[in-house]
């Protein structure tokens, strides 16, 4: 079988590697389409981010789904051919947090491909991944598996928009409208927001935006006093998601989200400076949110029942073949929005 | 011009009145539909509910739309033409509850069609309405007046739904499926409830609710055991919205909501008997609803964005001359869901 | 070693049983104080209660405090003369509850002295017991261990105001003053109440809740209508705690407890008949309370730290030999509070 | 009467003035005492802080009790000999954020000795005072007026307790020990912390806060690296109470605070740069915390009640002919807590 093997940064090969067996409680899933995600970039492109660099040989990737391929013994509810979502994440579930209901905050987190711990977790960009049964969600005959491959990316944004509180009937803002961005659009549209303005300084995510939900999109490059119209009575907003990592983004949005209102920082991003004053003035409310939890079976459900449309997101489908392309357009903001590997031949 | 007047129990009475100017911060509204509503028939064939009875003459209704007629002196933002639904809440803005964000426990509330105060407040079955400005919220005039005379009830089924807390990802049971459960149905749908079930002991009102957005209905006269089966490990439910009034409904759905769940009560009914132990030991929330606020302009503005399609509840648009035929069509839960005069010759 | 175990109802035998050792992970506690509970009684006086009934020889009690007397393999943080409270409750840490934070909920709780299961808990009300070492918390050497064995109670009763929210500034009524409803005005005052108001139809417990804290109390046989005074304006409590599984308490409630205000059901009791207009028209949140889970660390600090002096709820220390007459003397309200056995000589 | 007028920075005249009668809705009171606040500091030293400057002769002050003296027309409930603490701020209850239960964001707020808005509104460091009934809150006449004044200051801290949610059981940490800190220590303690550790540069306003209630002071100056210590598992405190206003102290907490905890800011300060990733990651918190609200009454309450001891906190009491010696003993931190002027003589 193959892997996408980061070596260095720029260095991705596609490797040969032995198909493992599935052990008790695992299935082995031949995997069919895999989303490249920002962490994959910044591995691919810079050889990781912060403190988190890779240190030895790592099969990149966290977005996959595919088809259970065999099975392990002890396993039950899972056969050869169910089509699967695989959930990248596999808490430890007998530390502190994990028995207070916030795995997402496990002391002993399992996440594929990625270089936190060493050695490094590898990830599922390969023709076959052998996971626990627990990670694997079916869903149905008839949901393209490029669908089901963005349950991932959407669970971060469902846990996002669950860290604003209740959102039915709220005003959100939602800035930066890369993949992370637009689903969060279309997670807050879910979650009963009543208005949702999408801002980022590219055009073309914009469009995407406005299919994902948005009801109306601001390029603050190019319409850089359209926000500050919302500023007056101390603001309009009562829900900010920030997706684009971007003080620049976070600044404008203090003045117009009313006071009492929550911020949700989605994006990640280094030092970002701001004017406290305003922050206790307003008694603005500041989160992290941090991948998710229970979230990733809502994303797979809400795919599958049509709550959710994810197909506007999925804007190329690359053969293995040409990973390098693949990671290149997916650095491309006017040209790409969630680029996907396709592992089946 | 035309108002339905209710002298006593079943005594509706289509009287002539002289239409009234509009005041200093009122307009005159030509209303176009409105709906009967559960405490409209209790009027009609009770002449009240518990201790509320009609002790004068009072024109019923509360759920209408229409176009503005006259404009009085200092009102802004509203034209002649303009068409709007109609609040039929006004709080006093002084009281304590009003001062705390909680306007719909006014103490000195004007409710339109109410026989709570005395001399009643009377309501806006009639030709027209004069009415304070800050009831009047504009629709598109695109959206039918049908659909706007909806925003009442929804906004009723907005609160409850609120009332629950975050809905996103929630398993939510709705009990009754009268044009208020069939609502709440929507509303669950629309503040992202990720399973909805719908019982009822009726088949037709099930069949709006599954249009409405249930992902399954029950007939629980017809499959009295098809409840049970969610029971298992102490309940599957996170939400219950009882719209039933009925005491056997809330007592099934104790066996069926999950320790910590909400039961939020939007019908209402008598005394009821419930076993203390069930709700002490799996922690059960139960919480009652009352009108709403601020969830009148959410209802429009979801009606007007096609947020919540309420087209299928409205089942009946009757003339006003026939008003007597329209309460016994909505008294009738086999023949009908929501049923509107139509004031518009 | 002696322990005292239930037969039937009123068939309390003081039997001689074998120290056993601890295993690994657990230690055995010489116990040295242990209280009566509420659900002790029922089950020494009825042969249980409800569905629940002794149906084998049960060791009774599960509030015990006591010294560490031998510590099994691979027990680290616990040594031989420890005074250490007991916790009852060991859940088991693996189900979709525990796993939730809800550990109370648990599909599999091991609870000393409880006939819920079959074979039952065997309970505390002994010399020595066995017990895992989770399951200890040390208590400091200069807390009397009759305070340290109120541990568990006053934890029921800090899940139960946590039940209710933010407590500070809130003005709180607790009905029934049993040893339950007087630990409740103790944990209501240290989680900030405002006003706290203690009802009760017998004078002697509300001496006691003044001690614990109360501002005012009411005896409602004597003055039957010293509490209506507090309904004006739809209400005047935040809050209220229900210790006393009465119906006329908690109908009586309903009535001072301002809109939108909680009502935590801390007392057990049979089916109970509440009018849900009231319910629905005030919006009052009823919600249960079972139990506990990491407030029992916390009632053990808050003792240990004087944060909360229990003192004022042990009305009486009996001899193990003298149980019968322990129990009899539990049961008459007017006579004692916390009953506690000793079991050092 | 005398009044402390601010004409420019360091520039503070003893002004005799004509005292007021109270007109309709209004009382006199003759001041008592007043306590130097930290925004009172910036004015006398600075001028003002941020933009917000004096601009014209402006009285100081706003923590001040005293004794009604003349009552105007149509005032219930107050008579001339009744101690008053007096409320600072007096919101114009018609606007959104004053009826949604928010007044402390009023868009027409009026609050004493604040250079906000043209013309200021001028403070209350006075002989006399001519005030709003609604802003007297009765004290008992056994309450030093030095206690009462005091008031203002605790219902910041109530308020700012407040935004971190329910603190019962919690485990806080509060930087910097000012009269502000050392406040949310007492009311972080009536709230139901579980463990309190303050912190400071300083040595004197740490015993203080010990005698607030702190479970542990630290001197972070001193002992650098005794904070870290709670930095395993990710975190010990649930809640930070930040009284600093210092970005270092903000810092450090960050990895102190466990996943999911709240940071309360209260303290003011410029711009602050802080590591979103760890606030992202660690899913944090930050809210910020502005004046009060209904928590004025509360913290009157709770004075009066003993609930909470402020004495600690008052260091000294000068006569207003030494205004400037007060001041200047006010801004230094190692001899100072919370200086009040006296008033009478």
């Amino acid at each position: 079988m193959r892997a996408a093997v980061l070596h260095a940064a720029k260095d991705l090969r596609i490797e040969s590697r032995e198909a493992e067996s599935p052990g008790p409680g695992q299935v082995r899933v031949r995997i069919a389409n895999g989303g490249i995600c920002g962490s994959d970039l910044h591995y691919y492109f810079d050889g990781g981010f912060g403190a988190i660099r890779v240190r030895e040989p790592m099969v990149l990737g966290h977005e996959v789904a595919g088809l259970v391929d065999a099975v392990g013994d002890g396993v039950t509810g899972l056969a050869a051919g169910d089509r699967v979502a695989l959930n990248p994440s596999l808490p430890c579930r007998t530390c502190r947090y994990c028995l207070a209901g916030a795995p997402n905050h496990c002391l002993d987190m399992n996440f594929y491909g990625s270089a936190m711990r060493m050695p490094h977790v590898q990830g599922a960009f390969a023709d076959f991944v052998v996971a626990e049964a627990e990670r694997c969600v079916k869903v149905p005959d008839t949901l393209p598996l490029t669908a089901a491959a963005v349950a991932e990316p959407l669970s971060v944004c469902l846990h996002a928009v669950r860290q604003a509180g209740p959102i039915l009937g709220r005003r959100v803002l939602v800035t930066g409208q890369g993949p992370i961005g637009a689903l969060c659009v279309a997670a807050a549209r879910a979650a009963g927001a009543l208005e949702i303005v999408a801002t980022d300084v590219v055009d073309e995510p914009l469009q995407t935006s406005r299919r994902m939900g948005a009801d109306r999109t601001i390029n603050v490059a190019g319409e850089p006093d359209a926000l500050a119209a919302y500023s007056g009575d101390k603001g309009h907003f009562d829900v900010l998601l920030e997706a684009s990592g971007n003080q620049a983004a976070i600044r404008a949005a203090l003045d117009v989200v009313r006071p009492g209102g929550v911020l949700v920082l989605v994006g990640l991003g280094g030092d970002i400076t701001l004017p406290m004053n305003t922050v206790v003035a307003k008694e603005l409310n500041l989160r992290g949110t941090f991948r998710f939890h229970e979230e990733f079976e809502w994303a797979v459900q809400s795919i599958a029942s049509g709550r959710i449309d994810v197909a506007p997101v999925i804007s190329d489908v690359i053969p293995l073949a040409e990973a390098d392309h693949a990671f290149a357009l997916a650095a491309d903001r006017t040209k790409s929005m969630k680029v996907q590997l396709a592992f089946e031949e």
